[in-house]
């Protein structure tokens, strides 16, 4: 499978087969469909992958993407500010605001720590989440992170780093399955933990 | 799922999740990859997305993707220039190649005939296979087309094409499992499905 007839192929391949979870057979259907289809079409998404790298912002606050300065639920009026709800990433957000069951605000981190994947808490938002819980207008963190080694890693550092602060930690309830991956949660199960969370004593 | 936070990624993740085989999950979860990792490496994907749609070049002589003027295999001197096997994609050429069992030419119809996705002779390149027949330069033919309901459909409309010239014309072997994929069948029965061809009569 390696002797590509063109090197335009071979560079395509080679590109899509990077991705998580492709491999150099899918890489080569996906190529093939690229050339299939109406340029325009194949254009757009090559147009879509610059414009997501070189034009995507990231709330000053949450640290989740968005369009403008504020994203639109830290800029909410509805939302409750004194309770954060941290996260790993904006798939976990979705995947909770699909509950309908959490009226405060986030903290995404950008990940998880992972010693193995070469992730450190400096890699994390984690700073700007204990200078947000300093500001004083903070009552209550809950951990909304994976019921695995990492999540629970990094659960364990956050309640070191806040527990000098005079808030109420908790985490969404075990009702996930350990070993689970948060965002493939039903939403039944999901928004009980979050009603049902555990607060550290 | 559906109230994503930032224009960006809305439109990433529609581009992604038009690519077979990708629902909108997937695309988020390989959207929020192209966002992670350094920025040069997702750029390169959108670029070889964009240099495949506009510098691939076509074999003149048996339509495969070539970064020249003639491909590899058609402006060889080992290649046997009587025997063409028509197939329907690259990928059944480089799975035929993998073979070392055939040392004649190709011809790539570029689809194949498939009334339900839209898909009519003249969309394929059948006119050029029969420009190649008629110059009288060919002694046989290899229909080397999945053994798929779509595939016999082109089968039985090329033997009406060709009949009428004083050529060979074979199928390769159904060795292959019936309703099977030709692209992932093992070498050993796809090289013995050439070897033993059945010859029309």
């Amino acid at each position: 499978m390696n002797n590509y007839p063109s090197k335009m192929i071979e560079q395509a391949v080679e590109e899509i087969s990077k991705l998580p979870g492709i491999g150099k057979k899918s890489a080569l259907r996906l190529a093939l469909h690229l050339l299939k289809r109406p340029e325009a079409q194949s254009l757009q998404l090559a147009h879509a992958v610059v414009q997501l790298r070189t034009e995507t912002k990231y709330c000053p606050q949450c640290h989740m993407i968005s369009d403008g300065d504020l994203c639109g639920i830290c800029a909410s009026h509805k939302r409750d500010e004194s309770i954060i709800c941290v996260v790993e990433d904006l798939r976990d957000v979705l995947a909770i605001e699909n509950t309908g069951q959490f009226m405060g605000l986030y903290h995404v981190l950008g990940g998880i720590i992972s010693p193995l994947s070469g992730i450190s808490p400096g890699d994390l938002t984690i700073e700007s989440l204990v200078a947000r819980v300093a500001s004083g207008k903070v009552s209550e963190v809950i951990l909304g992170l994976s019921p695995t080694m990492e999540g629970d890693t990094t659960a364990f550092y956050l309640t070191k780093k806040l527990k000098e602060f005079p808030i109420k930690l908790s985490t969404i309830a075990r009702g996930i399955p350990i070993g689970g991956d948060l965002e493939y949660t039903d939403e039944i199960t999901l928004g009980r933990s979050i009603v049902g969370r555990v607060v550290y004593e």
